[in-house]
């Protein structure tokens, strides 16, 4: 393409909101005006898809669930008195967060709370540590630390280094059904902790659950007495969760104005429901993916925000994107195993990682550049080179030679732009691209709303401890005796029918690794010939 | 496969180590036997491919040097006296650390320095970052903060968190070449926040670069009198420097057992160096990686360690594997766009976030899980469900379950096993996967050790700003006259023949964004019709 015609291309399809300092180039794609037509009857198909949505249709049929994330930031179009509730559930969050930083809520040693450890996984997870780390200042009411896993190496080291300052931190547990195993050890773990301190959990306590008894979070905290527990509806999915409780209490309790993210993403909300595909910024995305990857998820996204305070932003879309659109089945019952792996960090500490690939060798991607304008820097800026040249210069140098050098070599690359990083652009930044996961389901007739895929690995996952349970049993009942896998096997009975020699095998491996105390092994040749023992 | 069938692949093929606790099964990729004979004149290639580099060939041609990073933790194999200068060098850093942490070399306040600013990037950060992520211990002697971008409002945020803590802050400037302009500016925009500080920069700082009139850190290190310079050579590259004083210092810095890193990583170097294809781990690995895609990089490799020490392990290895391996010609010309994409970050945590797809989705990946089968809790576990069930055996049943689950569903992976996470386990994974890059660049003939497709984002980021001072001239000539991209481009003259109206469009909105008091924008209906100026 000559430079002119380059230009062209830019100004036609560039689509802007100057109210919102935003822009969205996607001239750098491959894809010709016909994409348009030739989509159009699946383009109609995902307007009435989000029509149907926003008006309560029941979108997690596995569930039986509605969908409301949209809801949270304009409660006025939400269906019968969720709004009331979005808006009663804000104000409490409000309300907390407020008393705890003017220390009406303290901690008991009359203190203001300092620190904020958050206990969940995935969604809980993900979209606070988003926000803590593009949002937070460097004079933060508190600071948030997090457990998101079920490593008791991983947790104590994060309960050790807090240490003493346990007595003055706030620990917010959020698991919607309450029965996430990580958060649930992750919280047990927690709870030894202060109790090795002398500390009393609940009085430093919220949850963030379902308020019904199903959630044994939500029982346990109100059994217990702890100091709050805020409300997480069954229509709020994990992976979309940032703007409820889960992502507003912690961004609110470390500073960040929560309001201007919810009305950002309101405002792109707005945008978003505009029923014209080169007018709405989250069709064109879609549109764009769809193109890149013909449908089928052919090309990886590779997420390049230029700028420190969105390095998690590729990890956040992995999970909104991976999760959402990962699916075996479309909505027809036909195998389609779709998806688009995401993957990135920041540029341009990225272009001294991988850039060398993507300019010069598999072609098996598109970019996604993410533009702040404004550097942030608050001051006269530091003149690092000749002529008047910034740091900031230089980030802006980097984004558009790495653009143009992708470009150059027939590499697709799409630019989000905002005037300026802060809470209403951030909230308008998660809000486009959760639209643009919703209309690329709908375009490619997949649910976005489900992740039956999940259930295998947890059941998997909860028939090996069972299996180490069984295993530990039978090496006990030996009285010493050395056994292989095989040995150990023949002794479990009917459960050995679901439970393989191999899976025997890492469960008496895991068993000697980890009780080292209880059991042994003595290895052989290869593993059919190591063998363990409970140690008497 | 029968679950019979399976278990005999399984002790077929692992292969362990029990000096180091180390082992890798690669029983659930979907290789056959013949792979190792249909591949034999390759591995043949790759086994002289490794004895020449070792041996000292002149390994990357672009920059006429030779690789040399396996040295470093063997010098007894360097050639001529390249080992008494790895020696040496290794001997200043333990030497320096020690004294910082006697505080025989303290802060100019005469306290103990209690923190560590690094600025680097690329190689020269992440492999600090992995090091201490993985190793650090909650009763650090200091702690380690990074500048690894030019992004000024990241930079700043960053040198304001440390304050007041600057004066008691050791700054560690690391820059190969002395010319990377990330780390120039990093340490500029340091070295003005000391000054703001009353402080003087020299009086905190070492340097890591080149001893050559050329670096210019290594310049300004000497005449500005820094308390430290700690020689890179021109043989260590950037992404495999982690065991060069890139690595070494920091690391000695913050307490961890350097002597210890470099002895696994020269014990896994030794397995590696073992000429049969199935008992050399990296072999091993490498030819896993040519079965999945085909010689071709047709699968993403996710990288999913069960741990949370290595959560950086996945982005460390996405810049080792894809600069390494991302190239557009092969050692004979011809145009091959190698690569393999990386991505990951730690399991369970992930399945929360991306295994839907892994397991439903798009089979267009293999995994491969690291496995820490001592979870490295110090003392009595603590019980988290029935029977006696820990933290630590969900981690391991989540790895076991999530195995299964992607086996069952056709999609393959890898399992690298480590009995524990310690300096020297660490030291020998990060060998393991540096040979297999090595190895697997000589089965698809390309070269591991350039990497000439970075050079061409940096030449247009250099036009990017020569074009940003010539449009800042022109606005200012026009003396407050409004003027149009393609106005602009008009009076750039000869320049304006490199520098598309596109360009100047992005230079004259950066301009408008950046220096608000100085030029300013009005935004028409596209941007063909917007307008910039200077404010006079």
């Amino acid at each position: 393409m000559s430079t002119a015609s380059s230009w062209e291309r830019y100004c036609q399809y560039l689509l802007r909101d100057e109210a919102l300092g935003f822009s969205l180039d996607v001239s750098r794609m491959h894809f010709d005006e016909s994409l348009f037509s030739e989509l159009a009857g699946d383009i109609e198909r995902a307007w009435a898809d989000l029509r149907a949505l926003e008006g309560g249709e029941i979108a997690n049929p596995d569930e039986g669930r509605q969908v409301g994330h949209y809801w949270l930031r304009t409660p006025s179009l939400a269906p019968g008195d969720l709004g009331e509730w979005v808006e009663r559930v804000r104000g409490e969050i409000n309300d907390f967060a407020a008393k705890v930083h003017s220390a009406e809520i303290s901690a008991p040693n009359g203190n203001a709370f300092r620190h904020v450890l958050l206990v969940g996984i995935g969604g809980s997870a993900l979209g606070p540590q988003l926000l803590a780390d593009a949002l937070r200042k460097a004079n933060n009411p508190v600071d948030l630390h997090f457990l998101d896993n079920t490593d008791p190496a991983g947790i104590q080291r994060t309960l050790t280094e807090l240490g003493d300052g346990l007595k003055e931190t706030l620990v917010i547990v959020t698991s919607k059904s309450g029965g996430t195993p990580e958060t649930r050890n992750g919280m047990l773990e927690t709870e030894a902790a202060y109790a090795a301190h002398d500390l009393d959990l609940p009085k430093y306590a919220v949850a963030i659950t379902s308020p019904s008894e199903k959630s044994t979070l939500f029982q346990k905290a109100k059994e217990d007495g702890w100091l709050a527990i805020f409300e997480m509806a069954d229509w709020i999915g994990g992976r979309t969760s940032v703007m409820s409780a889960v992502g507003l209490l912690p961004a609110r309790l470390i500073g960040i104005d929560t309001d201007a993210m919810l009305s950002g993403a309101s405002a792109m909300d707005a945008l978003t429901r505009v029923e014209d595909a080169k007018a709405n910024p989250a069709m064109l995305l879609a549109l764009m993916w769809h193109s890149a990857g013909g449908g089928k998820g052919g090309k990886d996204m590779v997420i390049l925000p230029y700028c420190d305070r969105l390095a998690l932003f590729g990890k956040y879309l992995q999970q909104l994107v991976m999760e959402s659109l990962g699916k075996e089945l479309d909505l027809h019952g036909n195998t389609v195993n779709q998806g688009i792996a995401v993957y990135g960090n920041k540029g341009s500490t990225d272009q001294h990682a991988y850039i060398q690939q993507l300019r010069d060798g598999l072609n098996n991607f598109f970019a996604v550049f993410v533009e702040v304008q404004d550097d942030g820097f608050a001051g006269e800026p530091l003149i690092v080179a000749d002529g008047g040249i910034t740091s900031g210069d230089f980030l802006q140098g980097f984004l558009r030679g790495t653009r143009d050098a992708l470009a150059g070599n027939d590499r697709e690359s799409i630019t989000v732009s905002f005037d300026q990083l802060n809470g209403c652009t951030l909230g308008a930044l998660i809000a486009l691209f959760e639209r643009a996961v919703s209309f690329y389901a709908s375009l490619v007739e997949i649910n976005a709303y489900h992740q039956p895929g999940v259930e295998a690995g947890k059941k998997a996952a909860g028939k090996f401890l069972d299996g180490v349970l069984a295993v530990s049993d039978v090496l006990k009942s030996a009285g010493g005796g050395a056994m292989s896998a095989s040995d150990i096997h023949q002794q479990l009975g009917d459960l050995g029918d679901s439970f393989s020699v191999e899976a025997v095998y890492h469960a008496a491996s895991h068993l000697a690794a980890s009780r080292p105390g209880a059991f042994s092994i003595a290895r052989g040749a290869s593993p059919d010939a190591d063998y363990f023992a409970a140690i008497s």
